[in-house]
């Protein structure tokens, strides 16, 4: 698939058919996701790939509060009709986590600088890695979203996993064959985002 | 171009021609850019595009640090062939900044979750995006490198290019038509960097 239809029909999948995904199309987005770029092609990423049930359970289980969350936020006023379909969407996924054929959880390692205590860089790995993921997933047909799942239940995630002290969950990614057609994302005007020479 | 092509031989481009390039591609690439996604749809990134010469010669003033930082390092002993062509392509690339057709300051700002002071995903949006612009140039036959180049100079960047105090600068990226063949990237195998279930 074209590399710009691939990223203008991006839109995030959040309902997914319950079918598995043959391994090797999980492999060859990870593939893409690792092609990403990174400081130094230090390649600060690990990706715990999840599709045993129990384990899904129990992921799903512990971000129960996102349920309720997600739940309240519908029933907020001043809630726009976009944001009431996206809230609509999460609330599905998250009530469905365990449905969900694949969980990706992209990890961040902090490798770059070398010898160097800070963490400046420890983020522009996984992310980059994790934008390559979706558009390799929606260039193969599968759909996918960023879910930020992972914070409402770093601990339990972490101790669920086994995820080592230092390193980081950067995005926890759904991946299934999409149960709403892909279409194009909905964005701010690039005139907008766009400063020349300076801000 | 095909989506994994385009991934596959994405390989940083550190050597670019002086060509300009054309005011369309520039909206183009970071149309592409802004594709990517972003927690909750929030969009926390802005573009600075530099072609002002004048600009472009003072960030290259500000990171002559960078050029003897290279210099030394290719001199150092235990530097691999691979990684001595990475510094010698840095060394050239920060030498000949003020020659780069375009430089793309990519930021970040603040803007999720709403209402929360945390920084949780301040860099979820702009280290994406950047992904995206990269492999849409790659698709456009334009050569692109992440260079960490402002975190060297953080401040001199900042005043030079008006960045707002609350705004942070997240990859700098260098644009131009590639004055050496685009090539497939070097990667840890897959199976290396998958994890299945738990870590």
């Amino acid at each position: 698939m074209d590399v710009f239809e691939a990223m203008e029909t991006c839109r995030a999948i959040r309902y997914l058919k319950p079918d598995p995904v043959p391994e090797a199309l999980i492999e060859k987005v990870i593939h893409g996701a690792t092609r990403a770029s990174s400081p130094g092609n230090s390649q600060g990423w690990d990706f715990v790939v999840v599709t045993d049930r129990d384990v899904k359970q129990r992921l799903a289980d512990a971000i129960a509060p996102v349920v309720g969350m997600n739940a309240a936020a519908l029933d907020s006023p001043g809630v726009s009709e976009g944001e009431r379909r996206m809230i609509r969407g999460a609330l599905h996924l998250a009530s469905h986590l365990a449905d969900v054929p694949v969980l990706i959880v992209c990890c961040a390692r902090k490798i770059y600088p070398p010898q160097d205590p800070q963490e400046l860089f420890v983020w522009s790995a996984v992310y980059p890695a994790s934008q390559n993921l979706i558009v390799a997933a929606r260039a193969l047909g599968l759909g996918t979203t960023f879910t930020t799942f992972h914070a409402v239940a770093e601990e339990a995630f972490r101790s669920i996993l086994g995820i080592p002290d230092e390193v980081f969950i950067g995005t926890t990614v759904a991946l299934g064959y999409p149960d709403r057609p892909f279409g194009p994302v909905r964005r701010r005007p690039v005139a907008e985002v766009i400063h020349r020479d300076r801000w």
